[in-house]
This record gives C-alpha cells, sequence and structure tokens, in this order.
C-alpha cells in the first residue's frame, strides 16, 4: 500500500473556513496529525480539526512555531520527532495521513521541512496539499478591505525579515501585507504614518477566534505591542470605481 | 427586513475548494448571481456554484471579464446592468444576495465594483464577502511548489501591469507570482531565463476543469500564448531545510 502524506490548510481559526476538499481529506485520513507547541497544550490547527474529525485520530506533535531564532537545535529536534512520528504511524499501518496546517501549507508553514523529513524515512511516499484559507484573505474580508484590483500589485512579507524589507515593499508595491507583525506593531504604524498610508490600513489578530481582534490600524495605540501571529494589510489610496482597471 | 449582498470566493474551478461557509452561504441566499460573458455562456463561477446550489435561485449577469482596455463605456454598462440587477432582486423580496466570484472576491474580482453600484440603490446595504482559494494557492499545490517559507518575500501582480513591473518585482521579491499571463507568457519565459529563474517556474491555466494545464514552464514552448486566466509562479532558489527562517 502507498503511503500518502497530505498537508491540509485549515485557514486561520473558524472551522467554517476549511474547504470542502480538506474537510473530507481529515475525514478520510487514517490518522490527522497537529502542530502544538506543548503537548498538553491544544493548537490553534487542533482546534479547528476537532470541529471536522473523529477525536480518536486525532494526534499532537510538537512543533517550535514560535522560536524566532531561525534553525535553532529545538526547531531542529522538533522537526525530526515530528517526523519519526508520522513515519510511525505508515509503519503501524496508516495508509493516509493527514497533517493540519493553520492557513495554507504553502504559505509560511512548516509543512514542507516536515514532508522533507518524512519522505526521507518512507520510501516512496506520496506528499500532496490543499490550500486553505490565509490570514491576509480573512481579514481582508472581516474588514471590508479590498487587496487588490485592477492592476495593482500585492507584496505579502514577514516581519521578521526586517522593518527595512517593509519600506522596500511599500515604497514599490502598491498593497502591503505583513504577518507576525506582533512585536512591530509600533515600528510598522510609525511607517505607514511617514509615508501617509495609515489611512485604510488594518490590523488583525486571532482570526475566527474567541478573542479576535480585528481594528483600523488608526485605533491600535501607537506603542502597542501584539501576537506573534498578526496581520497587517496597508491599502493604496483608491479613486474611482476600477480606476486601476 | 435588511438587504444583505455577499460577495462568495468559489476557488479557481474545482467545486471541492469552496469553503464550507461559501458552501453555506450560496445554500442560504435567496438568489445566487453568477458573472457570465454572454447570457446563453456558463461562466467558470457559475459551473462551480450548480455543484452546491439548487438551480432555480441561479442567475446570470454579465460581466466584460476579459476586456483588458480598462474603464470601457461596455464594461460601465456591464456594472450598471449587474447593479440593477441585483437591486431588482433586493426590491422583489430577497434578504440575502449571494454573487459568487472564481477566486477570493478581494483579490482581482469586480465584486467591489458590483457592490458599489448595488449600494447606490439599496439604502442600509450590508456588504459581506467569504474568502476563496485564489489560483496562486490552487496552482502551488497542484504543482507541489512552496510559495513563501520563514523570511521570504511574495509578490502578486498582473501582467496587464506590464513586464517593466514584472521584471522589478523579480529584482526585489523572492517568489513572484503573475496573473493574467496568458498572451505575455513567451515575454515571462524570457525574462525568468535571463534571470537564471526559469528552473522551479510553474505555469498554470483552468485549475481544476477537465482542460486543465499544469506544466514546469520549461515544458511550455517559448513562443505559446495561453488562455486570459493564467498564472506563472516564480519561486526562489532554495537551499537547506528551513535555510530562510
Amino acid at each position: 500500500m502507498s503511503a500518502r502524506l497530505v498537508g491540509v490548510g485549515v485557514g486561520p481559526g473558524d472551522p467554517d473556513l476549511v474547504t470542502v476538499k480538506g474537510v473530507r481529506v481529515l475525514a478520510e485520513a487514517d490518522v490527522v496529525f497537529v502542530p502544538v507547541m506543548a503537548l498538553d497544550v491544544p493548537g490553534r490547527a487542533e482546534a479547528t480539526v476537532r470541529a471536522h474529525v473523529t477525536h480518536d485520530r486525532v494526534r499532537r506533535v510538537v512543533f517550535a512555531l514560535d522560536d524566532r531564532g531561525g534553525v535553532t537545535p529545538r526547531r531542529e529536534s522538533a522537526w525530526a520527532a515530528a517526523g519519526s512520528a508520522v513515519a510511525d504511524a505508515f509503519a503501524a499501518g496508516a495508509g493516509t495521513v493527514a497533517f493540519a496546517t493553520i492557513g495554507d501549507p504553502n504559505v509560511y508553514s512548516t509543512f514542507s521541512y516536515l514532508a522533507d523529513t518524512v519522505a526521507e524515512a518512507v520510501p516512496g511516499l506520496v506528499v500532496e496539499t490543499v490550500p486553505g484559507i490565509t490570514a491576509m484573505q480573512d481579514l481582508a474580508a472581516r474588514s471590508g478591505s479590498v487587496l487588490c484590483e485592477g492592476t495593482e500589485s500585492l507584496a505579502l512579507l514577514p516581519l521578521t525579515a526586517g522593518i527595512a524589507a517593509y519600506e522596500e515593499a511599500l515604497d514599490a508595491f502598491d498593497t502591503v501585507v505583513a504577518y507576525k507583525g506582533g512585536r512591530h506593531l509600533p515600528a510598522v504604524r510609525a511607517v505607514l504614518e511617514a509615508r501617509g498610508r495609515l489611512e485604510g490600513a488594518v490590523f488583525g489578530a486571532a482570526l475566527g477566534l474567541p478573542d479576535e481582534d480585528v481594528r483600523p490600524l488608526t485605533e491600535v495605540p501607537a506603542d502597542a505591542e501584539a501576537p506573534y501571529l498578526s496581520t497587517v494589510i496597508a491599502p493604496p489610496a483608491r479613486g474611482t470605481r476600477g480606476g486601476r482597471l
């Protein structure tokens, strides 16, 4: 029997934002792995998965999701342990294993690292992904923002790449979306204000969760930090209907 | 009764890529409008909608989707007629009207123009959107491409903005995704080859449809044009696992 590992994007937090295909893959998989910060703490992907999957097929693996130091020994060791857990599931007879990731498995996800690790241990492994709604898209919908229209360009980057990269993106692109913006929020706000682009910018965290926080960036205190998984959308000034077509 | 207009992203073409929320909104709406090129030709959004919705609630409105000339009289007139049709549905008693768009209603969609038009005619109109999987995400999944990882940046732009804008994006960003690339495909290929970035680039059209075409860009003939709604993903060269974290 072939071994099939499917990375399923489950969206930012609202279980209703999983796709029909994602729900089906989660329902049919022999085992569904979810990444958590610690084995005794449910993760954001897990909460969404449990809305769709029989609980006894869900298993936690620890990922150092909030590690900001690059490829640390803690991260390497977490990937290795998670890869072993998935390989063990195949060895125990699983045909299809799903791995749930928040957002989309091909957008700032650690699924590709996990898949590389598992492929080394499981000969003939077939790897697939199911796309998921990203935080950028969910925040656009929840805040009534249009991400891009007509000939506009869109830039997406994490603030872990540095505030200078963010400034360069603002200079060259129409809409700029920043991920992982939490502790950089005061700097982001200052940079946008200096460019006259604070108007229309929106901030979002914990999208679709009980503690959801969606606001115009002007309503976020200038010195406030925010959770690691925060998103800021800065759209361009727009004129007439379809003016950018 | 309040009038509620919901833009529902139905993904690129595969009906399974609609979200659970999208399916529910389509199922509960009093009327579901779908944009078509001509009243006697079913559109791509319509094919997806009909997989989820009772047929007698689906109505076509003509959008000049492939008009490349900006805000032409033909486009203005199509938006006005579509806006009137939606306003008429509310006047006839509809409480919730859904408007299905391929991809995501906040990413290069004409939904925002339609909503502006309807809002002028229907006092107190509430406008919402439901995010949908974009072609970029679907092509990444179908081609086994990772859009971005770690600190990488992503640029998305339509080739209707010109090949020079595409070149600038390639110079400044890690992954560059081009939409509406069909007739510009030979130029895109040449530009990527000159920069040593043809390797790893993927082309996609008609995603999730019977005539789906997903290929490494190296396998597309150098002088071939493609459909208007084509997508090209050009990822950066990547080294070790997690090397860009």
